[in-house]
């Protein structure tokens, strides 16, 4: 039971086959039934997942990664605190957050809580792009059981073939980003995930770049949102944390309400 | 015992302490200990890895992720074969690979293949450069529990104070490296991780890197080394794949003996 509940923790969202299971443990299908109601339970009591049970004689299950609930908003709430602290501001009303993002033990969770937000959308690819959005985005796309496509900022022969993407940058000035053309096709339901947004170009890119496929996007989830400028490039998106004003006019890091 | 196994998949190389188990689940000590050995042989059987379980009344245990043996050939040779296909051939003796770094699917056993190499050396940061080591670095960090430090090749205001580094590329011109000042500190042991390596000059920057902050390396992983030229800038290092030249002169990938 052991052995099975891990090749599910091992490879999140993908279905596993219970006939395969039950060939392989030499036990029946009634067995492997039950031993799936337990480990149900066991993953929603730790607080991981839930596994969602395919019909059908020839059905599968696979686990649905959860981050929710308290254990959710106490990670977000050390991480918002573990942010605001003096050292991390920089100067722009910017904070260093990339040890975070670069640590699994941090973006791992936080890349599973944007899976959970989104998971009900059944997105196919997750896109990002360069840099500081990739450990997060790769973790996302783990949970979600899909691949990720990396927007680039430039095109180098080891890249292969891509299409170039221009769109306005925040200071106006027109900027490109790649996409290599075997990362996306037509139909793909796309789910942007970066690290940060502050008035939304880049994000609003990375729309052009999906429709340039034909790929539709089913929703943008961010680590961190700064509050200002109020008004962004896109019309929709979630973010885990805000990045706002204090009082005293330095930044502060908030749980996105 | 599924809880149980859940946390120590969760964060592979992480302590966790028997008492708190044994406290949370209201079982004697000796009931986890003997759940740890079942959990263990489970692991075992699984070849995801192994309990080491510390000594002493405060004990506790971590799974060390192992990924040998024959699951290991057998998922390497599928990745040579995959990456042998010749559409996926480039100028320059080169070969699209990022879309198998980009996915989690690949990316997560390859990290953890890498780990298993250095987990004896017992490296408490990976480092990485950008763009296309990221994933595979990041797995890799995961797997045995440290963070991730990442080579830039510019620096921008939002990334914080860097230590710039100059190496010599391949071709002969001087080439700079940024690294966060907040990512590496003198005396921690550095496992290098990247994608890619023909020359090695790129490896060899980021032995500059850790130098220059007084980190000791022990390690250098690649995912794809290629057979020329036979002499590189690193006098060291294991590689998971080789890229060779096939009889009709076209590159090939082979698994590393």
């Amino acid at each position: 039971m052991i052995r099975i509940a891990s090749r599910f923790l091992a490879l999140p969202s993908r279905q596993i086959s219970m006939t395969e299971m039950s060939e392989q443990f030499k036990v029946s299908k009634t067995v492997i039934s039950e031993d799936m109601a337990i480990i149900d339970k066991a993953f929603r009591e730790e607080g991981v997942g839930t596994l969602k049970i395919g019909r059908g004689r020839s059905g599968g299950a696979a686990m649905k990664p959860g981050f929710s609930g308290n254990d959710r908003s106490s990670f977000l709430g050390k991480v918002a605190a573990v942010l605001s602290s003096n050292d991390r501001i920089l100067p722009g009303m910017l904070i260093h957050y990339s040890d975070i993002l670069f640590n699994p033990a941090f973006a791992r969770p936080l890349g599973y809580a944007l899976a959970s937000d989104f998971a009900g959308k059944e997105p196919d690819v997750v896109m990002t792009s360069e840099v500081k959005g990739i450990p997060l985005a790769i973790f996302t796309a783990h949970a979600l059981g899909v691949p990720m496509a990396v927007c680039r900022f430039r095109n180098r022969p080891g890249d292969g073939p891509a299409v170039a993407v221009h769109y306005p940058s925040g200071s106006g000035e027109v900027r490109t980003m790649f996409m290599g053309t075997r990362f996306l096709t037509s139909g793909k339901r796309a789910l942007i995930i970066d690290d940060f947004m502050r008035g939304g170009s880049t994000a609003a890119g990375m729309l052009l770049v999906a429709k340039e496929f034909g790929a539709q996007v089913i929703g943008i989830g961010i680590f961190i949102a700064a509050s200002e400028p109020e008004k962004k490039a896109v019309s929709e998106y979630r973010s885990l944390l805000r990045l706002e004003r204090g009082p005293d006019g330095t930044p502060v890091v908030k749980v996105r309400r």
